[in-house]
């Protein structure tokens, strides 16, 4: 008997009709004969209610609670998933995190996976129960609960996957596959029908949410195929996320935009070492994470440094640097008013065909760049937030011509 | 360094304001030097509509995934009375009940704790930390959770006292105390300041749902003093329950009502042995709980026999009968529109006086009696639904006679 790990986002349970649907799904592959564990996030908008009624009650809730509170989200989920399936007739059994052996550090909030047990789930799946897993949640060492993150749900599915040496781990959301672009933005994007595991990875940093980059990163690891279907057209062929991905004769994978995104600058430094070290000592003291770092050349004896965070962790970034008393509260700028861009594909850098391409598609629709980054994988650029479908738009309609 | 053990029931804790208040109840013991573990139910009728979204999915859903549903209602709540207990500037950490140590049998819906392990609780309380207990739920051997059924915080308050060797087991609601009868219907209702465990459960057998009976039955059995307070007015004075309660000059401890009963009737039985039995052992069989058993004398071959039941279990009650096959189904007759009266007080089937009083006071207001029955600590009578607040009044004030 294979085992086949799914996944089920918020947006495929978010009702009992959606429950029901996703109950079909699961029982379909059950009915083939197959092992089932089917890892469920929580419900809908559940997170973001939850987070905003702890907000209610205090600013800065203790981790450790935040994490009791908001691993809740998912047990609800996943009961409810598991009446469905009962309903329609099969055997099945929730575990949370930590009965179904999912160990953790105690990084609440944003706790890594050290160690999967997997003798409960096996089992249940030895008495042929389907077994249906509260993702997003651990436990650590000492007993206390964890959560994984945003996204952590697929992190959970993968390693399952590979714990349980699956056959599959199929990540069903209301998006069919991965595309070239936001099909939403650009109807002439174009499902890709393989990826492999570095551009999916960049794709997810960069902004496509259907799959969380550290669970692309885990797949990669352990060799785990990953299948992102459609639950709601599973008839639907989906993109297979594997190492020997063929990747057709496309440069690239696919544009990205990212508008929770913020740039800012530190005006006037003295022009000598340990400038740029200042300020990114203090954002990583604050865990706040920066990219696409660029440096003014100092003529006058004075650089600019600018940089992009979060747009979750851009005030706090400001507030932090002008807090400092390193620098002059005026020098230091902050603007949430920008996105970010992305093409992303194998061998960026050694076609420098792609960067004239990207300049071309912007300079043809009369946008204006603010900031740019490049790497093997990926080309960033910074654009006004109000330009950014455009940019998507022109840079996909440009690599069409390739 | 002595330890107290706080409950806080629903409607304590039902918004961000509430959480704020019974923070400050939890706080002011802990500011005195005492060690403090507050366990809380769900918040408000979250346990309600936790029920009525499963029913959605499901007509019934599996007992143990239920249990895994509800028991996220006092994850949710404990998890933000932390961030309020947090936000006054003082330590705590949450505990479910699997971490609680709250060991319980397997019966799903309604466990029964079979043990504790306080060396979870112990440890946090000699790091000065206040502990927060999700009441309600449990753990059975095998890891599964559990719940121990409607009231359960109350017993996972007692039973904690208990196991912690606590100085006092503080109940807080919305009621300051255990009155003579509902102060909402009685306006006359006095406030007993103490009453034995005995008369306190069976008033919550009969209706006054500030404690749960369980909980009263094994605060009697380890000697734990349970104190029921308004957490809207901890300056108030509460009630004690304790073993040598001072129960004053008063024959009566209250006059209770309970609504949610039915009594259901088996007709034209055959007057031969076994009649009642095969009644009860087909409800016994479904879990259902049935008091007030009447017979009617059989005078031409046939007998009656009526009972009472749970409003909740009214419907299954007559379908089981009618479909067991045993009795035409239009000898079974259901009737919802009841109430049950009860008056509870120590050696009541000693004083003949009290079912005559409480016969005199119907009679007087013009309340027909539906049936009767009486054991040493109470004496409780069926009326028609809309005659059960005027009859809670009369009984009373006959009382206030003696």
């Amino acid at each position: 008997m294979g085992v086949i790990v799914q996944k089920f986002g918020g947006s495929c349970i978010v009702d009992a009709q959606a429950l029901k649907n996703a109950a079909k799904i699961i029982t379909g592959e059950y009915e083939k004969g197959n092992g089932v564990v089917a890892v469920v996030s929580a419900q809908g908008d559940t997170t973001d209610k939850l987070i905003s009624v702890a907000r209610e009650i205090s600013e800065k809730p203790p981790k450790r609670e935040l994490d009791v509170l908001m691993s809740a989200g998912e047990q609800l989920a996943v009961s409810l998933l598991a009446m469905a399936v009962s309903e329609l007739g099969f055997p099945c059994v929730t575990l949370l995190g930590w009965q179904a052996g999912i160990i953790t550090n105690s990084v609440f909030g944003h706790a890594r996976i050290r160690d999967i047990d997997p003798d409960r789930i096996k089992k249940e799946l030895s008495k042929k129960k389907i077994v249906l897993v509260a993702g997003f949640q651990g436990v650590d060492r000492k007993n206390n609960m964890t959560t994984l993150g945003r996204g952590g749900s697929d992190t959970t599915a993968v390693s399952l996957a590979a714990a349980l040496n699956a056959e599959k781990c199929q990540i069903y959301s209301k998006i069919d596959g991965i595309y070239t672009a936001d099909p939403l933005t650009v109807p002439e994007a174009v499902k890709l029908p393989e990826i492999d595991y570095d551009c999916m990875q960049e794709l997810s940093f960069l902004g496509v949410k259907v799959l969380n980059p550290r669970a692309v990163e885990l797949a990669k690891k352990y060799g785990v195929v990953i299948e992102v279907k459609s639950a709601f057209h599973s008839e639907r062929p989906g993109t297979f996320v594997k190492e020997d991905a063929k990747m057709e004769k496309m440069l690239i994978s696919g544009v990205t935009k990212m508008s929770n995104v913020a740039r800012l600058s530190v005006c006037e430094l003295n022009d000598a070492p340990g400038g740029a070290y200042g300020i990114f000592d203090i954002l990583n003291k604050h865990d706040i994470q920066a990219d696409i770092i660029t440096q003014s050349t100092g003529k006058n004896g004075n650089v600019d440094v600018s940089f992009c965070v979060s747009g979750d962790d851009a005030d706090e970034a400001a507030e932090v640097l002008k807090k400092s008393g390193n620098y002059d509260e005026n020098n230091v700028l902050c603007d949430k008013n920008v996105a970010k861009i992305s093409v992303v594909g194998v061998g960026m850098e050694s076609h420098p065909g792609v960067g004239i391409a990207i300049f071309e598609a912007l300079s043809k629709s009369d946008i204006n760049i603010i900031m740019i980054t490049s790497s093997e994988l990926r080309f960033s650029v910074i654009v006004k937030k109000d330009d950014a479908d455009k940019a998507v738009a022109a840079i996909h309609a440009q690599f069409r011509m390739y």
